[in-house]
């Protein structure tokens, strides 16, 4: 006997949407879903009104954790160039694990191809939030054009996931000198 | 009457694989193929072994057209650096077109996260083209480190195009100068 609970229906139903629609895409049918979360249909369609919002929990689930993995601690008291340089040595951590396709925020965005989609929402939230991480540490480190800069940062770091995704570019030696010529080039030293 | 051909079903087939994996990905159903293109089932597969080698085939027939239009002429004389903003410029139009929903050859292969599908090869093999063209230029201009810029203007333009084609960014007076920082960075004047 284990003392650990075992995990509701609708816990195994966020899980499997957040591991077949990265792995599969999001076209990953209802079917796959059910069957791998051990799920029937009509549990699926009383636990969320429908796929779209499966999906969209699903990332919501995850962007908590994965925000504050990403993102430095707020009592990390580095420069707000190591500060930008942090996430950017995070996200080629995550490039290198073995069955990475690209930051899921940005690549399920690409794939459902309608902004007003319930995950594309969320998705579009979580970079928001890491824009604004940007935003406010290039202020901080008087950049000359914080707006120019911090969307260069988000350029590179989306850039540089889906590059590392579709396995074109392994990332070594890449992101760390092209943030810091950016932040060079902007001031923030 | 009209003096010219009607496209033939290979064609049809072609174009409409073309526009609808791109509108709407390449899960698009064989059925929406062949009521799009105007063609029975059975005539697909009397032309293209399967949907995967129509959907290769469709990114190889345009490839010609959009590297002309993309790369400056072989004749044009401008500087490396000229002909390089040439590409992102051309990057800039194509993104503000109001269908754009990022650069094909990426997008594909974000989707299919399968680079052995003859699509992924197919997209690969332009996007090599293009970071030959980058190479190319970038050791002609100087470049203390080619190998490393490419690699960094593959990632502005592949960052750029994805942001641009989720809708996030409009990239208005974010590319040239991004490119620029990179390209005064390695020395391309």
């Amino acid at each position: 006997m284990t003392s650990e609970a075992k995990e509701s229906p609708r816990e195994r139903l966020l899980e499997a949407a957040a591991a077949l629609s990265y792995q599969e895409g999001v076209g990953v049918g209802i079917q796959a879903l059910c069957s791998t979360a051990g799920v029937s249909k009509r549990s699926l369609y009383q636990l969320f009104d429908s796929k779209d919002e499966l999906l969209a929990a699903s990332l919501e689930r995850g962007a908590v954790a994965y925000k504050a993995w990403l993102l430095p601690a707020e009592s990390d008291d580095g420069s707000p160039r190591e500060r930008i340089l942090h996430v950017f040595d995070r996200m080629e951590i995550e490039s290198g694990t073995p069955d990475f396709q690209g930051c899921r925020y940005l690549t399920v965005q690409i794939e459902l191809k309608n902004p007003t989609h319930p995950a594309s929402r969320v998705a579009r939230g979580v970079k928001q939030d890491l824009s604004a991480f940007f935003r406010a540490e290039v202020e901080r480190g008087g950049a000359s054009n914080p707006e120019l800069l911090a969307r260069q940062l988000m350029l590179v770091f989306d850039g540089a996931s889906a590059r590392a995704g579709i396995g074109v570019d392994d990332l070594t030696g890449l992101v760390s000198p092209t943030v810091s010529a950016l932040l060079d080039a902007e001031g923030v030293h």
